[in-house]
């Protein structure tokens, strides 16, 4: 044996995970890179010696990683999907939310794998093409600081599945955006728009995340909501969502988004209420008065609370 | 708020997790599907809030597997060569090893992602093609019980890379099987093939693993190695590589697959050693006495040693 053998050390699964961070750390000088990898390895290592992982359930998990992979589209975001059931976008969205440290601020909620581009839509505007499939609702309200200012300019990113659970990029009747809008507050710091009353559905369930759920006998209904996206140069981002009081699932929501203070009553009106009888809805014929008053209308009035940067 | 509603919990980085636990374990009847999950989960959580990973990390996370997963073929696993990188493989190998507790039986090595379905062969064919690249090897040895019995009709599923450093589904110069085969030993336990000398190779690169590797500044040489597969229906199924002594890498495996009892000299001679004159190597054109007298043969030799199920 030559003396570079003479070094060798062999590996047992007490000091295997020590030298595979050795060997992964040693060469890197980045401090965030060594602790996200160390930690990585420390904790698939202790998973593999606590379970005593056998070689057939190995395999089971790489086929499946593999299969999770090649199931996304650009479309279709299953390994965020997979993240969600297994409730760890909802932890790092927890972990990471400066609003849940404040008592006034929105909180925060999941960004799900359904978020894409959209057009920027005047207030008043519908989200939903003509012939959406669903009941009219008025999503609306205000953007303010923690001092209760209106904050003009901030832009909301709403977005939600028709009337029948299909956000547009499942549904193979829609081809383009469908039911995303990107507003602008305006002076009042209001917004203000038409969408559909959104009801509860099941996440995407015919590729490897269902199949789990499926092992896992698990509910694979989310309580019907409509996400928000609002941002503004002086405030912090905040990605959460709105959650319908009426729903069964609000306690098994499936990937672990609902906050009690994002749960709404939605409530439906005979004709245009009040409150909104100062919005220009000239573009929106299904909140126009004589089409309120036959099939009445929806409202999702919320005012999002922003924490400045 | 509905009476549901009321029992709407709320979820918080130190709730979170048995929330998640409960309601992927609740409905199972598996015990030991129960036990891999929640452990998955409590290990995943637990790395999220000791490295309190950031939403954008957490995005690179699932955009990295999602590209692995995308990056497989039939004839590229991604996701097993990063579970080796990882030292995943060899710790699972590690811990499942029965030949690991008996300080006579030959031991496991990983699998690597290049094994594949071989041709059965006579003992003395060679492995490689016609006007393959390399050395010739002598590969060969016996197989024999813990009691020095030797094992007859034991399979010996033998695979390296061509002497270009490549296996025959990553050379575009090759279509079907080359530098692999299944053997079968004869009433005395033997096995014998020719081969090529191996050479250090660098696990593929160009893919997300090899990415991984470059942000860490890892070697990406393994050591000259033949892999090894035995199986006989009365013994325990062995997955083991030897690794060759000369190789500047024998401690740097980026695989982790190296140990002291699997490293082997590998000889050169330019005569047929006496050893291997009982062998039928009329096949092996490279291992005709005129050949060897002329490019010299290498040798490959060990005995492998099961355990009885």
């Amino acid at each position: 044996m030559s003396k570079e053998n003479s070094k060798l050390q062999d590996l047992t699964a007490e000091n295997l995970t020590r030298h595979v961070i050795k060997t992964c750390t040693s060469n890197v000088s980045n401090e965030r890179t060594t602790e996200l990898i160390s930690g990585l390895i420390q904790h698939l290592h202790d998973y593999v010696r606590e379970v005593q992982l056998k070689p057939g359930e190995w395999e089971a998990g790489w086929q499946y990683l593999t299969e999770t992979g090649q199931f996304c589209t650009p479309d279709r975001q299953e390994m965020v999907l997979l993240s969600d059931v297994l409730g760890i976008s909802a932890l790092v969205d927890t972990i990471n939310s400066a609003q849940a440290r404040s008592s006034i601020a929105t909180e925060s909620s999941v960004l799900g794998p359904f978020h894409n581009d959209a057009d920027v839509l005047e207030n008043g505007a519908s989200i939903g093409s003509e012939g959406v499939i669903g009941e009219p609702m008025l999503i609306h309200g205000t953007v303010k600081s923690t001092d209760g200012e209106p904050i003009q300019g901030a832009t909301v990113d709403v977005w939600e599945t028709n009337g029948n659970g299909f956000y547009d990029m499942q549904d193979p009747n829609r081809d383009g955006p469908d039911c995303r809008g990107i507003f602008r507050t305006d002076e009042q710091g209001r917004y203000y728009l038409l969408g559909v009353k959104s009801v509860d559905y099941n996440i995407p369930n015919e590729g490897p995340v269902g199949k789990l759920l499926k092992i896992l006998d698990r509910n694979v209904t989310r309580p019907a909501h409509v996400h928000f996206q609002l941002r503004h140069p002086d405030y912090l981002d905040l990605t959460t969502a709105l959650y319908s009081s009426e729903s069964d699932h609000i306690t098994t929501d499936p990937v672990f988004g609902v906050k009690t203070s994002l749960v709404k009553d939605f409530q439906k009106f005979d004709r245009l209420p009040e409150k909104v009888l100062g919005y220009d809805l000239r573009s929106s014929p299904l909140a126009q008065p004589e089409s309120v008053a036959k099939n009445g209308i929806w409202s999702l009035e919320h005012d999002f609370v922003l924490l400045r940067k």
